[in-house]
């Protein structure tokens, strides 16, 4: 069945997406003039504070622009539905965003966005900015450390380096604080039904009428099990079960959570597997520092959901704190 | 093709949504451990302060919890899914949420809310609990005002009263309020694609694949026009001619926006939609305060939008920028 979509001009979705987003949010939220895919933060960067650039595909709303603003990131650069913003609007960020001492370039571990955010560094280094690259590779459904994926948890892997950022912490704290950020997040999703482009309508994987697929990524991408749905409880357990074998955690660790929708799973479902991860923590004697549940990385309108856990330290539990006041939700 | 629910028992889906919602939420709100469906805020009641009581069916979250916090809503007493509260749990409420200066109910116009809301109201009386009604009725996909339904305004409409109650205003001005509040917000919406209930995972109304329904209420109820899909500019005008018919607004009046998805309608559709509110709105000369977009009153799963205006006085103005804390979301 087709999805139907209120659209105009498939080809206009992304500039008047822009532009219902900036009519939404003129006090958190600025385009450059001269390049209209670089959003920047209207309390952005400051004079020795190291600049924050994210961005990647559209489709993941309110990932990316949703991180912008004061406490997180300076600014983002966005891409067509699914495909890496070019490097133009990559570069025009890292200008708009640099404080004089360095760029922090943080996106998800994407063939096309790392060629296009590589390049784009390169053009900023002759502009005398120096720029440093740190991916978010949270998504533990692949086995192959180098191959993972950037999805939901870059909301805990941002908010800490935004947090370091604000903080006018040293460019080697800040890009320190942002690998240990990653390195301490764990997500793994499980998709129930697709969506589709705007320019086709077709949907973008198939799935049988009671099928799930565990560890799907946030684009399509084959997941780890594809079988027919189970219990929420039982899919949590599946998931939480691979985030803490990567995790490790011992006994009165720390965590923050995020139950995050990919765009059509509802808020009931949502909490009702949030039930189960507290009971699988508590069991475990970890305690949950602060739990978000939402729509906060999806995949327009795909049914399904992931789970995150961000593990702790004093540290990042201080990132996690530090305030921030981004447009499309509130953290820390 | 039947929805696919992430959800255990079916019987348990609203104990178990609500066990999620305490344990992600727990520094806002808490259940009353006698009464498992009346959910109160933390920092809640307190003397000489009009309380506070919303509710309804569940499969509209954030509504009606989402409202609960300090600066809005006392209490909220929960039913199952599009099914109104029992009397019991909303009497509990009002026990819970008077501070001895007298307690409003308010919830969307649904004959078994009415009932039941109705029969507590007559229970605290006996309790010396006085109890004043104010119906949200801001959905004008129906002509007969008496017989129109409470949906996303509610959201400006609990808003304002929750601001009266929390600064201390008299009973008689909080009615007044909260009356000139629903007074003063108009929605309409468009369905795209039916929602199941967990009991049957059966859609709950049945579309073609090119159909849209302008003027479907959040539970299905009949609109006011079916049709084939058109574009988000189109179907945008439709909506806002209706709403802007109510209103009646003059050049230089200001309004508050919410752009609300109905479930998985997503956010890049309704940034869209909001791009061609703000152009109507701008070339009527009608001032913008401010705009939410996201997901405030749904029904489950299903696909569409609405858009409410919020027209706003001084009064309306102060009551809207007045701070509240609740879980689910930010507003004022």
């Amino acid at each position: 069945m087709p999805t139907k979509k209120l659209i105009n001009d498939p080809a206009d979705v992304i500039e008047e997406m822009l532009e219902g987003i900036l009519a939404a949010h003129p006090n958190h939220l600025k385009q450059l003039p001269e390049s209209r895919r670089s959003i920047v933060a209207v309390d952005g960067p400051r004079p020795g504070k190291v600049g924050l650039v994210i961005g990647g595909g559209s489709g993941h709303e309110p990932t990316f622009l949703g991180f912008v603003g004061k406490g997180l990131a300076d600014a983002a650069a966005i891409g067509n539905v699914f495909a890496s913003p070019p490097p133009d609007p990559i570069l025009e960020c890292a200008k708009a965003a640099s404080g004089g001492t360095g760029v922090l370039f943080m996106y998800g571990n994407y063939a096309g966005d790392v060629m296009n955010f590589d390049m784009a560094a390169e053009m900023a280094a002759m502009d005398d900015i120096d720029v440093r690259t740190v991916l978010s590779t949270d998504d533990v459904a692949i086995e192959d450390k180098a191959r993972r994926r950037g999805v939901a948890g870059n909301f805990f892997i941002f908010k800490a380096a935004g947090a370091a950022c604000d903080k006018m912490l040293s460019f080697d704290d800040c890009e320190r604080i942002a690998r240990k950020a990653n390195d301490h997040t764990f997500t793994m999703g499980v998709a129930l039904a697709p969506c589709s482009l705007p320019q086709t309508l077709k949907p973008n994987f198939e799935l049988g009428p009671d099928e799930m697929e565990v560890g799907m990524g946030i684009h399509g991408e084959p997941g780890v099990f594809r079988g027919p749905m189970q219990t929420a409880d039982a899919v949590t357990d599946q998931l939480l079960d691979r985030i803490l074998a990567e995790m490790q955690p011992a006994r009165g660790d720390k965590v923050a959570v995020l139950v995050n929708s990919l765009g059509a799973t509802p808020l009931m479902e949502l909490y009702l597997i949030n039930r189960r991860v507290k009971q699988r923590l508590d069991d475990l004697g970890i305690a949950i520092h602060r739990t978000w549940v939402g729509n906060y990385c999806t995949s327009m309108e795909m049914a399904g959901m992931s789970i995150t856990l961000h593990h702790l330290d004093g540290e990042l539990t201080e990132m996690l704190e530090h305030p921030c006041d981004c447009a499309m939700f509130r953290a820390g």
